[in-house]
């Protein structure tokens, strides 16, 4: 899939990325097509491992090259080549850079304009309205006070945006509303603790949000690292809900205030989510789950589960745990 | 009680709702004043009964007509017309947006202009602040800069607005104060999952904020969906509380950072909540409790009682049960 | 330290004092320069003791004058001249009002005036931006839309504010970005419950960020009252953080969405924070600390410990106690 939004570099060869990870060049310097994780990557593109929950992955990858460190090496199969470094988070980061170096700069968009009359069809709009660069909104929209769409932004049919809202890099289906305050496509919290200091990670992801949804108040949604955030059709979010990047949620899901999940995770369709929940990174949530207000999830989920606790268990089982101790 | 703020039809009888419901008609096509909960109806107010937590209420309500269904009929007082359904929820949604076609639609309030000298008394007031109709505002108050004060509020004297505020659909008494970011008065997460899509729900409540209160930076307060959300008194909220539609929370209380209440619960007087505790729906917290920071409410908890704990229990108990396995 | 932005009265004399606790005047009518905690107070700073937890900084500090009830009398060393008061709190809320009169009204900053070309060096700056009095901007800064800068703020070199962003009665760094919707000092959750009504108290403290930090989107961060709330040199906060009056974060720390500190804790170098946890107040966390997502922490937690849990307690303790009972 072409990134939408962030301009790629066209002219790297692999031994411009050897050269920025300070090894040794090769004879067979080949051209790289751009960086992927392992899953979407294909013959061209340059992937990484670095993590056992990816084996399978791995075995499956239609990469030729991947990045890793000396722990995992003997799980490579041998028809790829590796390139071995000490920190692989921190190559993924310098290699982004160098294909997308517009990722990492997350100030606020210069590009945006006053919005005027006509520059949209049937939108109702309020006051003192921003617009960015490659902005595109669809029919009979309307879109409230104070609110900025900063650049890279693609609004469906009928959908409703509330004030002080502030979008960017993220595509909206149809009958969608965004309430008050929210703020949907801001680079996500990708750091990681550097030695002497922690080093910020590039976002060339989007946020991806399907027909009929609902962003409530304050929510933050921020878009992915190099896959996408996204969020099905006939998906509800509460007020001050925190989506962080790369985490995808199924359809007609209801997500209720205040709950917050960490990066990666993969949520399946009618999940329903009690307040204050918490869903930490990495984790796959199955479908029709129901998850009790305040737990927090550590574990994947299987489908048809209801569970509830910190850590969730089986709602059953937190409910007998609890029931004789008052 | 008149409803303020949001317009109701008037000449709505028993026919036009049973027909609404894919019901049979009936010979005497009385008129229908209002929907309301089992409390708060009169007699010419049709009601609904749908969960056995409200069989008090049912006992005394004084309508004559409830929407139930099935499962409930038996327990329902002979003297009452029961209207039988499949879907209770869906068909309160159905009927109360028949009284009030307004009452889903939440996009911007497009009647708001711009903030000018003299449209108060005393009033000091910051840049790009924007006023709805049917707005007012007692003496001495200030609104800081770019906040929007939509249709449908009353701000009693003395009262301070933060910055980059939202109300609509709000009655303010005196000496209160609403921080920065703070958005009040929006429809509440308002949903049932139906079989294939999730439902929004209509919101004809308004949120009453007493005397003396304070609302903190960034809270999410709802209005109610068919009763007001209220907030009492000498009350305050610390940063980034969310609460949800129908509650009310009575005198003195204190609130701190990150609480959330889920919908409909009842908090006493003088109550006391730490940080990030959660209180599920449909409680009823007494007067004097105290709730320790990190709770998960799961139930009722009488007056004068100190709480701790996901679930939250006697704090005695929960620091017992915490010493000795660190 | 003297006080960079709350103008302090400089007359004030120890019988000015007494007549405002109405207790009797004293014959030796010194002047009394300020009201301080035991441990920053000077020779001729008003101080005050009210918990055992500070029987150490009592017996150090500088001071000659302590307020205190009748309760810790007998703990409070020969040399200090104590005032007796029945309500500590509410007698430091009064002192600390009669010299800062201006420290418990935080309404909005009407000294602002919008942001023009030249007011500071190489600024890149968005629409609708309010500066106030006494604010100090470094080079090469960035200012998102509709933000707003008000009184006594410092900002250094190279820093990036968002959109809608709120800042007061802040000091910070270099390199340091502050995202979108971020609320950074405003007055502290400062209350306390009399008997017919909560009293509001004074902030006269400050907000001081140092180099290379990231605050995230929608974050609410509170001054001091007496002391400063600070967050040390490269420390990242991600979205909808909430960090109370007088909270001190060292170095290099990463604090994950939705945490929430109560006031006046303090937290070491390098400690990493998993999301939605909640830190109590008055704690000290050493360094190289990792508390686990969800965590509710209500004691010390030395150097170089994992904790995870509600209350939270050693790593291993909390995976064990819940390996088995899923």
């Amino acid at each position: 899939m072409k990134n939408f939004f962030f301009k790629k570099k066209t002219n790297i060869r692999i031994n411009d990325i050897l050269k920025l990870l300070k090894l040794k060049k090769i004879k067979n310097n080949i051209k790289i097509n751009d960086i992927k994780d392992l899953d979407t990557a294909s013959k061209n593109d340059i992937t990484f491992f670095d993590s056992l929950k990816y084996q399978d992955s791995l075995n499956n990858t239609k990469s030729n090259i991947v990045i890793s460190n000396k722990k995992f090496l003997k799980l490579i199969p041998k028809k790829l080549f590796v390139i071995e470094v000490n920190d692989v988070h921190l190559s993924i980061y310098s290699i982004t850079s160098l294909f997308y170096p517009d990722a990492s700069n997350d100030s606020f968009d210069s590009s945006t304009k006053n919005l005027k009359k006509n520059m949209f069809k049937k939108l109702k709009y309020g006051k003192n309205i921003l617009i960015g660069n490659n902005v595109k909104i669809g029919n009979n929209c309307t879109i409230g006070h104070n609110s900025i769409i900063e650049k890279n932004v693609v609004i469906g049919d009928n959908c409703n945006i509330g004030n002080n809202v502030i979008i960017k890099n993220t595509i909206i289906g149809n009958n969608t509303n965004i309430l008050d305050g929210a703020i949907v496509g801001k680079k996500g919290f990708g750091f990681y603790p550097g030695k002497n200091k922690n080093i910020r990670y590039p976002h060339i992801g989007a946020v991806i949000i399907g027909n009929d949804v609902e962003i409530g108040c304050n929510n933050t949604i921020d878009r992915g690292s190099l896959s996408n955030t996204i969020i099905g059709d006939g998906t509800f979010l509460d007020n001050q809900v925190h989506i962080a990047h790369n985490v995808k949620i199924g359809k007609n899901c209801i997500i209720t205030g205040q709950v917050g999940f960490a990066g990666s995770s993969s949520i399946g369709n009618k999940v329903m989510i009690g307040g204050q929940a918490g869903i930490s990174g990495h984790l796959t949530i199955g479908d029709n789950v129901k998850i009790g207000g305040g737990s927090g999830v550590i574990k994947n989920i299987p489908s048809n589960t209801k569970v509830m606790g910190y850590p969730a268990k089986n709602i059953r089982n937190f409910l007998k745990e609890n029931k004789f101790n008052d």
